[in-house]
């Protein structure tokens, strides 16, 4: 049997173990320091009331004959799928319940989704990036090519002519720049994508947190999308499913490529590959979407959006340069001083005993930047800032 | 963007919806008739109640600050590696935790295995054979060859010399046949596979229904498996978790080819495009193996097999031949005075108005056989073979 030769060439990451490494070693010697961490990336408010009544109510079903479910469409519900179509009709973006696919998370569908495009395609990532889009791709062995993010486009790359690419990811609300691309921005790049015959990935998993009404949630709000374009979304950040795992993707019926619908092909991927998300998360997140569940979710999106503001205000009055703190629960800010991300992340703990992430983990662009998030208690977020401000 | 042309290749099964056809068809022309469909191949018995109480507990955690979990080990949580682990030792195979990898079912990880092998390998299928294995191969293109299952070996193929493979997927108790194979025929196949350098991957999701102890539960119970075998395994049958979602894979540490451990390359595989079972669902599955759990899903699980003995009996009497219904809920017979599946299928509907599933619907060797299944209740199993023993 021969092995996936592909993998050979992943980069192994040691970003977040480097960051462990340092923080045991500064903590062992400074017993006495509280150390406060804005490096988290995962949600830290437990599931709202609604989320865990119906989940109750949906363990207590399976437990009975009548109320029993065994295999779910691969799908998903209908009550479900309802649900979260009537959440874009709210924007006006009309979807059929076929359209909708829900999952186990954004993750997984980024990487799965590859399945049904061809090796022969030529792929545009922009760089600094999550690092799944490029790690799935390799193992694949498609063709990158990078899209430079940086701080002239203010980490918001807009397509060029000679850019030649088949597949291109686009994240806004950007992890891990917090950068949200507007409607203009988004309409040149699906006026790309036409032009080149090429499809965009959109990785919508941080839309709740966009508060400007002007400003697109949905990649499918741009006229012409729905011809060239997948939506990700996931409710791990909008309602705290991290450790729960639901998201859902949008693949229009007339998205077609080679005379195939990709949305045929991907019911096809999903019916021969998965078996569904469990009843019981579907419960659960249905209740998301109920008038109380969004109302008791926004609650914990703003409290991390407080965190956000506090953050954003500290490096303002600094004058130091940064993207997102506004519509994300990430702020992405350039070093002061000109220090590297490393030299900035040592000198944060040294100095202010705060741990956050180097941008240089990110991609090659990222090097000089560094992310902060808002995923801590409010306390702990305005102590760091007071901490900062004594170093700065 | 070019789409992944081998989808084209797949072949639309209309088994399913042909059964259905008949069914609504017949059920509008006698609504008198009581229909008994012995053609499910879900469970439906209710979840057990250790797994209820233990899923209530961990949702209600799930809404407080102090029981909140986030993201979790992509691979599983310990508590649940630690009883998989000490259900392996009772049959005195050693895994460590790291061999045991969590996930949302046998299906998902069955297909999602082929990303780390090269699509150079050809595959060896037998047929009649669950349809997955064909089609997840046909979407990366691999050659696959079939194995011949017939009567005459009783539907338990065996390697031959001229056979050259390098993955064999071999699934015991088999579905749709309910054959199993015994120690003696495993260990051939593990002689085979180190001899042709291949891999086995064992398909265990029905080995809760084995009652006989000298018949292996797990290709590990095999000398030398370790070497060249991946094993899956599933809640879905054994803990009526169809709908709840829980399973694992074993990849031994020291099962390396092309100089690469697969144990690391699984890994980085699930690390990168998947996010773990849901914790809720995966303390569910904890109580599955509590003393306690064991003894409820057992009496479900009994509760199946005395229905296939009951379909088994009946065959007995009218000297149908017939594999299964004894260490499978499946019982797989050779349609009486010839018939073809799809004739035999119209008897059993028309006759006793018996649902059950023609054989020919899993592979060219399935012509001529039928599949009844145990998950029907107990009265009208029985009832169903009062029927049958009137028109054979």
């Amino acid at each position: 049997m021969k092995t996936n030769q592909n993998y050979k060439k992943l980069a192994e990451s040691y970003l977040f173990s480097t960051i462990a490494k340092k923080v045991n070693e500064y903590a062992k010697n400074n017993p006495d320091k509280k150390i406060i961490r804005l490096g988290i990336g995962d949600v830290t408010k437990p599931l709202c009331k609604s989320v865990v009544e119906a989940m109750q109510k949906a363990v207590a079903e399976m437990g009975t004959q009548e109320g029993f479910r065994g295999y779910g469409p691969e799908q998903g519900y209908d009550f479900l799928k309802e649900k979260i179509q009537k959440y874009y009709k709210k924007r006006n973006v009309n979807l059929k319940l076929d359209e909708i696919f829900i999952s186990d998370g954004a993750k997984s569908d980024l990487g799965n989704i590859l399945d049904i495009f061809s090796k022969e395609n030529i792929v545009l990532i922009p760089d600094p990036v999550y690092p799944v889009y490029v790690d799935t791709n390799t193992m694949q062995d498609r063709k990158i090519i990078f899209l430079e993010a940086n701080q002239q486009n203010c980490f918001l790359p807009m397509p060029k002519d000679e850019i030649k690419a088949d597949i291109v990811y686009l994240c806004s609300p950007n992890n891990p720049t917090g950068a949200v691309y507007n409607k203009i921005q988004l309409e040149k790049w699906v006026e790309w994508a036409k032009k080149n015959n090429a499809i965009i990935l959109f990785d919508a998993a941080y839309e709740c947190f966009i508060s400007d009404d002007s400003l697109p949630k949905s990649i499918f709000e741009i006229k012409g999308a729905e011809n060239c374009a997948i939506e990700f979304c996931s409710l791990s950040k909008t309602a705290g499913f991290t450790g729960t795992r639901c998201g859902y993707t949008i693949v229009k019926e007339n998205l077609i490529f080679d005379e195939m619908s990709l949305n045929k092909m991907w019911l096809r991927r999903q019916t021969t590959k998965f078996n569904g998300v469990p009843y019981i998360v579907q419960r659960g997140a249905e209740a998301v979407f109920s008038e109380q569940g969004q109302k008791e979710i926004y609650e914990n999106i703003n409290y991390y959006k407080e965190n956000a503001k506090i953050i954003a205000e500290t490096l303002k009055k600094h004058n130091i340069w940064f993207t997102g703190g506004v519509h994300s629960p990430y702020i992405w800010l350039k070093c002061p001083n000109n220090m590297t991300s490393w030299e900035f992340f040592d000198f944060l703990l040294e100095k202010a005993a705060i741990v956050g992430t180097p941008g240089a983990g990110f991609g090659k662009n990222g090097e000089g930047f560094f992310r902060l998030t808002s995923f801590n208690t409010n306390e702990n977020t305005k102590e760091a800032m007071e901490r900062l401000n004594k170093i700065l």
